[in-house]
């Protein structure tokens, strides 16, 4: 009898990663983080202000070639405040992909807004951008300068395309259609730091871009997140309304608006500014632990390797395969027994319209997200093998 | 010539904590901090889970007699979820201290409710019982078991005191007001980590208590919070809504509700375990700082050192002085002579209802916060003398 698919993936995976348990992503800590947290630790600026955040944010703009940074306590917090400064205000609506994290969804929620589900394309797994284009025409009118939903009357402010795994959107077409119906382009690439898109880094594209650090992305700093814009004053307002919104002054307490106690710490910043070091590693590994994959997918049928979008460089935060439609309903027997392996595996997110606190948000139709969401499995992916 | 107040003040502080510069408080790192980082690093376990969380956890609640302790991202954090889990909803009003951080008033903006601005009293600094009572009797209604706000028509539905630098506010008269009033007391304990009220540990007192773990907090996190009850449910509550609202499932995403992004890094926890263990010291070497400050500040006329209340034992976390009424226009001369000879000070918080956010915001009259307003100073306060 030949091996089942649940069989055979789990082999794949085994031949490249070895045998388990191996976890979904390990963070790596074998450069400066050590020596960084001594000297942060030694300094007694473990905490609000410090020198590791002005270099973390330093270092993360010189990187990205985003004109400024701004670190905060996470991807979420990162969200929250760039919507809030695109304008997002209580009653409006913003697009979003329903193949997403939670995060992307509550951060319109914080702003007191709705999120509302748009399609994904199989290719990056991000926004579709001509999908959106039809969906909009028909679902939304142009008044006053705004882009209204016809049905519930609101106004649609902003798109959140989301760098899916760290695979690009296709931004250039989402900016575009941005432009055509008026919104702001918030990118949330808390998944896609060192991916680019036509030579240019992802966070660095919209008019704002989030990034995460948590303890299972590319790079970590405990729990973090960044801001990237090219606009000063965005930038400024983004580190004043993270900061509990303080005027400067020698002893005084002024906060001129109700802020938020986003930064991040000094010492996050610190193994931030080590991680950050090793990111060009990081991401030659991954691209290395991508190529042993395709060599164990290659003959493998029923199912195959997500690649990179053309014309980008994925930072292959994590690896996925995407199940053939006709092998779909062979999900959870797949995660079943990769997981009894010891090989950590999981499903792409249930789609955000199908959570109870955003069931009742306005939609476009969801032909390519419901069909990913029943064939994407992530497989272990860090930064091995050394 | 005899030295004006600002010299007098100056020579009283350098006398016991020495020639500057001098911070206004420096945390200490000289217990297993450095070893409890590198266990938590050697672990790869930096971020959202890790048993350095489950055991600053597990710690808190042990030294402060709480049931259950929820660690969080930061204080203003856990300050927001226990209001929603107090049942603050859009639309409602929290009884807040005019005399105050931002935090506290932040918190409730959060939760789409408007802070309703209490006066203090003189010796806890902390919300005043007495005129509290007169102020619900003379401007709010008892309407269907509900507290309303005779004037808004809003629901009164929290009130908040705060333990100004850790001195106990009088918490057993609030908690008959909030009985009387129909209304759920959450403790502001950010400051007060380690002072007891009759003995019980601030943060225990009401349905629910926050602290902070800030880098100026007598112990920190780098940033951290955390949230204390003794209600098995709100603390299960407080997890779950500080984890994104996740439903655990082997490798399944179901959110439940808009959930929040607020959990401690392990890394920071880390950082806590190692400092709580060194809290007893660090409280004993503020009380004997207090001492030196009391025995520097005797003879001095124009201005006292703030005591503890009586009944309470204070962390004394942030030690303060009171300029006589008379002496109170001398405030600002005060700070530029301390500040200038490198003893940092600082002045209690501009009041709540002066700052642009919360000008047209309901007010009792606020009389003794306004006096207090005029004549707090902060004097250095950090762990020593070792």
């Amino acid at each position: 009898m030949s091996p089942s698919l649940p069989q055979q993936i789990t082999a794949a995976i085994a031949s490249v990663v070895g045998a388990g348990p191996v976890c979904l992503h390990e963070p790596q800590f074998r450069g400066n983080e050590w020596a960084y947290l001594k000297e942060c630790l030694d300094s007694t600026f473990v905490s609000s202000v410090g020198k590791f955040v002005d270099r973390f944010e330093a270092d993360l703009a010189a990187y990205t070639g985003a004109k400024h940074a701004v670190a905060v306590v996470n991807g979420t917090a990162a969200l929250h405040i760039s919507l809030m400064l695109a304008g997002v205000q209580p009653g409006d609506e913003v697009l979003v992909p329903a193949l997403t994290f939670v995060a992307t969804a509550n951060a319109v929620r914080y702003c007191g807004a709705t999120p509302h589900f748009v399609d994904s394309e199989t290719k990056s797994l991000g926004m579709d951008a001509v999908a959106l284009r039809a969906h909009l025409e028909e679902a939304t009118e142009r008044r006053g300068g705004l882009c209204i939903n016809r049905t519930s009357g609101r106004v649609v402010r902003a798109l959140v395309p989301m760098h899916t795994f760290g695979h690009p959107a296709d931004v250039e077409s989402l900016l575009a259609l941005a432009r055509d119906f008026g919104l702001a382009l918030v990118e949330d690439a808390a998944e896609a730091l060192g991916s680019t898109y036509h030579g240019r880094y992802a966070g660095t594209l919209g008019l704002m871009g989030t990034l995460s650090f948590n303890g299972n992305k590319t790079i970590t700093t405990g729990g973090g997140g960044a801001i990237l814009t090219d606009d000063p004053v965005l930038a400024k307002r983004a580190k004043h309304l993270t900061t509990t919104a303080k005027l400067p002054h020698r002893w005084a307490f002024e906060h001129d608006e109700v802020g938020y106690n986003y930064r991040m710490p000094n010492i996050n910043a610190a193994l931030g500014c080590a991680q950050l070091e090793r990111l060009p590693e990081f991401l030659d590994a991954k691209r290395r632990l991508h190529g042993a994959y395709q060599a164990a997918f290659e003959s493998l049928s029923g199912a195959s390797l997500l690649g990179e979008p053309a014309g980008c460089r994925s930072n292959f935060w994590l690896q996925a395969i995407l199940l053939d439609e006709s092998a779909a309903d062979q999900r959870d027997a797949v995660l079943a027994a990769t997981n009894d392996a010891g090989l950590m595996t999981r499903p792409i997110w249930t789609l955000m319209h199908r959570l109870t606190p955003f069931r009742d948000c306005p939609r476009a139709e969801l032909p390519v997200a419901e069909s990913l969401e029943r064939r994407v499995i992530n497989i272990p992916s860090s930064t091995y093998p050394a």
